[in-house]
This record gives C-alpha cells, sequence and structure tokens, in this order.
C-alpha cells in the first residue's frame, strides 16, 4: 500500500506537472511557448509520461486508473512486482493517482503563477487544467475518449510481447501519437485522474477571475477513458 | 491463417485509426490540431504505426501489401515465424490489411464524427481518408508513390543487419522520414491497403455532403506501391 | 581531477554551443530557422545534452552545476567511475562546468558571427546566450527554475532503476520536456552554468551595440537550480 | 572495394534521396509540406542519414568524406569490419559518397519533377539541391561548416565509447540536434559530398530556367566540413 501511494503519487504529480505545464505554455498569455501549437503540447503530455514512469517504475507506473482497469480487466495477476491485483491495491491506485494529478496540477500553477494571474481569457485557465471538447456533444465526446483510451491501453497491455530497448519511451511516444491522432475533438483526457484531480484543483485555486470549472463535463473524461479501458482489457485476452 | 487475419486486422486497423486520425485533426474544421503543419501529420502516421506494430508482433506486423510482396520478392522463407511463404498466406496478408484499414478509417470517423458532420470542404473530407495528388500527372505520381516505398521496403528488409534496440521505433521513424521528405507531391500511401480501406470506407460512409471518392486516381497509390516494392525485394537481394 | 576538467569542459561546450546556436538560430535576424519556434529550441538543447554526454561520458556527464549538487545530497559515493565525492571534485566540477559554457557560447558566437553584428535587437542578442523572464518577478522566477531543476535531477538520479537501452537519449528527452512544459516563464536555465557562462561571455563579446547583461537577474538562474536540485537529491532518497 | 562502393553509393544516396526531398518538400510550391518550416526540414535530413546508415552498414556507413577522414585523423585501424584505411580504400569512399549523393539528388528530382517544373524561383530550385548562406562571407561561412561537422564527427568518434540501444538513431537524432543549433547560417552541408554531389546534378539536370549552380560558393562546404573533420580527428585522440 505504502508503495502504491509513495509512487504513484509522485508519478502522477510528475506527470501532471509537465502535462498542465506544457498546456499552460502553449496558451497562457506572454510566456515563451505562447502559440507553440499541437505538436508542442503532444510531446509535452508524452514526455510527461516519460518522467513520470522512470519516478513510479516501484509501482509499475499506471499514473492513470484506465491503465490500473485494464490490467484488471486483462487478467493480470499483479499490479507490479510484489503487488497482488485485489479491491483494495485497485482503489488505492485510484486515490493516489487522483492526489497526484491534483498535486502536479498546482504544481504547474506554481511555475506558471504570474501567467496564470496576468490571463484574462477564463476559458484558457480552465483549458490548461481540464479537458474539453470544441463541439460539445458528450456521449460522441465520451466515445472519442473511450476509442483513444482504448488504443493507449491496449497497446500498452500488449507491450510485453515485443523485445525492444525503449523502456519508457515506449509509452511516452503511444501518447505522442494518441494526442496527435485522436486528441482533436475532445484534448485527450484519456485518464480519469489526469482530468479530474487539476478540475478539482481549479475549482479551489486561488485565481481571481477564473471562471467555472465546467462540472457539467466532468464525468465524459471520467466514463469514457474507463470504458475504453474495459473494453482494451477484453481485447488483450484475445491479442496477448 | 487465423494468426494472420486475427493480428494484420487489428494492427492495420490501428495505424489507419491513428494515421486518418491524424489528418482529421489537422485539416477538419474546429478541430484543436487544426492547422497543426505537416511534422504533426508526419508524426501522427509513424506513431501509427508504431502502435500497429506492437498489436500484430504476432503476424510480422506487415500492415501492409507492400511490405508483404518485397518479403515475397526478396526470398523470405517465412512471413513471421512459423508463417510460411505461399499463395495462400500471401492472399490472407493482403485481404486482412485491406479489412483493417477499411475498420481502422471508420474507428477514426467515428472519433471525429461531429468535425465531418461540420465540414463543408468536401475535399478536406476525402482528404483524411484517401492520398491525392497536389500535381495531378498519375505516371509521376505512380513514380513518387513508388521512390516513397522503395525506400520503405528495402529499409524494412535491411533491419535485421543492424542491431538495434529500438524495435517498433526504427520502422516509425522511418515512416515520419519518408512523409517528411517524400510525401509532398502525393501524401505518400506507401500502401495499397492504406489508400484503398479508408477510400472504400468513405464511399459508404454515412457524411453529408462528403462528395465523390476520385475513383480515377485510385490505382496509383496500388501500382505505385508495388512496383516500389518489387523494386526493393530485390535490391536487397544485391545488398543483404 | 584532469579527467573531470578535460570531460566536463568538453561536455558542457558542446551543450552550450549547440544550445545558444538553436536560439541564435531560431531569433537572430537572417538565418534560416528564424522564428522556428519553442519545439525547434527545446529539440536544440536537448540534443545538445545528447551530444555532450557522449563526449562527457568519462565524468559522468554531469555538464550542470545542479545534477552534481544533486548526486551530492542524494549521498551518492562516487560521480563516476574512480571519481570519489568530496570537497575538491564538488568544486572541480562547478569550475569546469562555467569554464565549458563560457567556451560553447563563444564557439556558437563564431559560428553565427555575422548574424550577430546584423541584429540590431539587444534583447534578441541577450536572449541566445543568458535566460530572462517573461514577467519579471525574481521570488517566482526562482521558483519556476526550482521546479524545472527538481525534475531534471530527481528523474536523473531515477533513471538507475528503470532499465533501458536509450543511454544518453534519456536525459536529452527529458531536457526537451522540461523545456516544452516548464521553459515558458524563464527560459529554463535549470542549471547555473548555462545561464552563468555564456552571461559572461555576452560581458566581455565584441558584438557591436550589444547592450547590457543583465546582471541583476542573474542570480535567479543560480539559486533557484541549485534549491530545486538540493530538493531534489533530498526526495531522491525516500525514493530510491 | 565492392563492398564501399555499393554499401557506400546506396546508403549516401538514400541519405540525400531523404535529404534532399524534405528540402523540395519544404519549400517548391504546391507541395504538401510547403512552408513546413526548419523543424521539418531538420528531421528529414536526420532520418535521411538513418535510413543510409541501415542500408551501408556493411560499409561502416560513412555516407560522408567528413567521417572517413575524421576516422583517418583519428587512427583508427579499420575503416569497418574488414577494410583497411589506406589511400585507396579512402578515395574509394569519397568516390562512392560523391556518386551515390549525386544519384539521390536525382531521385529526389524524380519523386517532385512537377514541383521543380512548376517552380519559378531560381534560388528555390537551387536550394534544395545545394547549400547556401544568409549572409555571404566565404570565409566565416566556412568557419560555420567547421564547427558544424567538427561537433558531428567528434561525437560519431565517441559513440562507441556510451553504450546504447540507439543503433543508427544516435547519428541520426545528432544530426538533427546540428541542424537545428548550427544550421542558420548556411544550411549545414557538414559533408562534401552531400553538398557537391547535388550540385553537380544541378548544373546537368533538365530543370527549364532552374538558374546557375552558384559554382563561386562550392568551395566551402567542402572546404568547411574537411577542416572539422581533421580538428575532431585530433580532439577525439585526446579524448577517447
Amino acid at each position: 500500500m505504502g508503495t502504491i501511494f509513495l509512487y504513484e503519487i509522485a508519478g502522477t504529480a510528475m506527470l501532471l506537472l509537465l502535462g498542465v505545464g506544457v498546456v499552460a505554455n502553449a496558451i497562457l498569455t506572454k510566456t515563451k511557448g505562447n502559440g507553440g501549437g499541437w505538436l508542442l503540447i503532444n510531446f509535452g503530455w508524452g514526455l510527461g509520461v516519460f518522467a513520470g514512469v522512470f519516478v513510479a517504475a516501484a509501482s509499475g507506473a499506471h499514473l492513470n486508473p484506465a491503465v490500473t482497469v485494464g490490467l484488471l480487466v486483462s487478467g493480470a495477476e499483479e499490479y507490479a512486482p510484489g503487488i497482488a491485483v485485489n479491491a483494495g491495491t485497485t482503489l488505492a491506485y485510484f486515490a493516489a493517482q487522483l492526489i497526484g494529478a491534483f498535486l502536479g496540477a498546482a504544481l504547474a500553477w506554481l511555475a506558471y503563477r504570474d501567467h496564470y494571474a496576468a490571463e484574462t481569457d477564463q476559458g484558457a485557465i480552465l483549458g490548461t487544467f481540464a479537458t474539453g471538447p470544441e463541439i460539445r456533444n458528450p456521449v460522441w465526446n465520451m466515445v472519442t475518449e473511450a476509442i483513444g483510451t482504448f488504443v493507449l491501453v491496449l497497446v500498452v497491455l500488449m507491450f510485453g510481447n515485443t523485445p525492444s530497448g525503449l523502456g519508457p519511451l515506449a509509452v511516452a511516444l503511444l501518447v505522442v501519437g494518441i494526442g496527435a491522432s485522436l486528441g482533436g475533438p475532445t484534448g485527450y483526457a484519456i485518464n480519469p485522474a489526469r482530468d479530474l484531480g487539476p478540475r478539482l484543483f481549479h475549482a479551489v485555486a486561488p485565481i481571481a477571475g477564473k471562471g467555472g470549472s465546467d462540472w457539467g463535463y466532468a464525468w465524459v473524461p471520467i466514463v469514457g477513458p474507463l470504458l475504453g479501458a474495459v473494453l482494451a482489457g477484453l481485447a488483450s485476452m484475445a491479442l496477448v
């Protein structure tokens, strides 16, 4: 339990620090990366996963409830060496990932504090923390999130079948690719903690004029990724 | 046979889901990646191959009739461990790749459904699915496709001679490079299934005002890549 | 001692040659990369680390006083195979890194000599050598630098726990990611030598109309990174 | 001798096909990558090296007279396993590299034939084949080329000291980095064959209205890289 909490919190915080950070850099006012474009954002998130995986290797570096669910559904015997799959460990992963995501968002806000203070566009402020759709249509937005997460979890579950020396780079590049290809409609949460943790931070953060946290949309990047993860776990049983 | 169909369909679908997806993200209206540029598209396709190779490792991850033809011409004894080279397996690869490409395009359309519905440019809609030339001149367009595919298949056939720990990243980067360097005139099909499968999907997809599927050009990204693959298979016999 | 000086000077010079070079390419007048954007700058610095690590492998390729401090605080027994951790070697690393950074900046100036001569924007000239904040607020700028360096040093200290064949690419990609995600407010020195060495060169370089070297800010990219490195060294003791 | 000619011609042709191709894509009229930017060009050349190295592994994949000269000066005993260092093999490498570069440029022209025909900017046509300075000052342009090539050859000579599983990716990324950081003034030939071969092709190519081949500059990207290579070979003796 201690291992799960220590490493999943640290690793998910690392992921969100770099992930929220790159969006802040790309869209907040007066930053050096302002207007840096979609590929910059994709690399920032992908390399956030990269850094997070190195930090959280001891807990298997799930960093994402969808990965935990995918392993569960696929019939894995362990979440990481020495960590059994059961209801208690599953919930511990979820809780640690959510706490880590909240903390990572807070650290990113500290790093960009004056740029948040100078920002007058409420959508930009929320957009650095939480995902949101370009065309709002919750059921189809959920489908998009489910498809993106299906790709993430299925390929992660199949990594072991192809030897390589890529280590954490494999999942980092996979996340770059999913962002480039499937992030267009909803901003690719593909991870319930990645969206909910920073959205909670947005709700409590001391940012003047920050506007609302769009809680009406918050279920989409939770339900969509979990649905995609279940389908990926089932698909992996046919393929592995 | 079952192995070929299961894995080549799954892997080629993964490739097309991410490949059609990145073009949709870059050119359809109201997406987050709109106007993201050529390098974004190159990375999307390259990482689509990356994800597809992990999924289809059991069938050798051809994902492309040109790769299958290149192996055939080069005198390979097996298409993958345990899969003999003969007329039946060759046709099975072709069929599975085409089915997978069609399914991947369908999944990408689901992920971007509302953006397809909002798109008023028929050329953009078709352009997410099928390749098309910037300067229409079928014979020279075919030459361009043959050269790009020659590079792809020849280098893939030579991978085994240079040890590395890159695994699926080697072919992914090769596809990024071919797209960056040789994709300018025709959009680099370099894979008959990659073009024909999504073009068939475009022809039947329920997208209002989608326009025609440009069947007059459809032979170019089939014949050009197959020609390049034959030449690469022959060249590999001189080099390997 | 000789090993430290030879390799840390050579490696840090390589890092700064490529790092100052990419900023010069992106922002000086009449270059081929002018306006190339933030991701270009991120890759230039990341690959500068990549090249520098190959050159300085014999001294452990710290290339950065923050890395040396992180190793010291983490309780490492050696800075590199055969190089003990003590006050003398620590100061030798610092001195060599500063000398190397100065020399690398000088080489980059030689490579871009006529573009420096043609540049009329004093801020651009200084910006190629030294970091500077977009919103000047020294304490918070220091926080941003501390957070970025914390990520760098913590992940570097944890590399050994996750086997991969990435070699120098791991730290290169980490630097790309930190730049993309946390470089927006201050330009990510995350390395006291990276800022001070080129700033010293700027102060003495024979560039007409170059303007001042902004010494009032110079303490921020020294203190912030050292603070982050100490925190990372402490954190690594909890995680490793 | 046969090994040198077969593989160096094939590998250097691959490099130039992708290298000339990416510049054609980025700057010729009506291409899909038009205006794609400097990072696209950097990745195209880097991945051209990547593909070329796989093709030319049997001859050591120099692909560049500067690499051959660097090995010679560094006191290497073999240019590749089984290929001795002597005057005959050295000249064979040079000749094969020049022939390969010419052939690769010709292939790239075939791939972009109609875009060359449609191009009205003579500088763009020449710019796809040969390098040229943004600020013409031959001695300093030569210095820039010497510095860039020094980085390339020195790091290549030190690859063997740092184990990694990167294989051909290491030199590919190094070339991306040199282009990003040091390509701004002259377009980074860093390889005499890379410039002279395509310039010769430009001189004879049947492109209407192509303009002159700027032979007055042709010595710079030959002398600068050879000078940098000699310095790198000497430096490597101090470091290896």
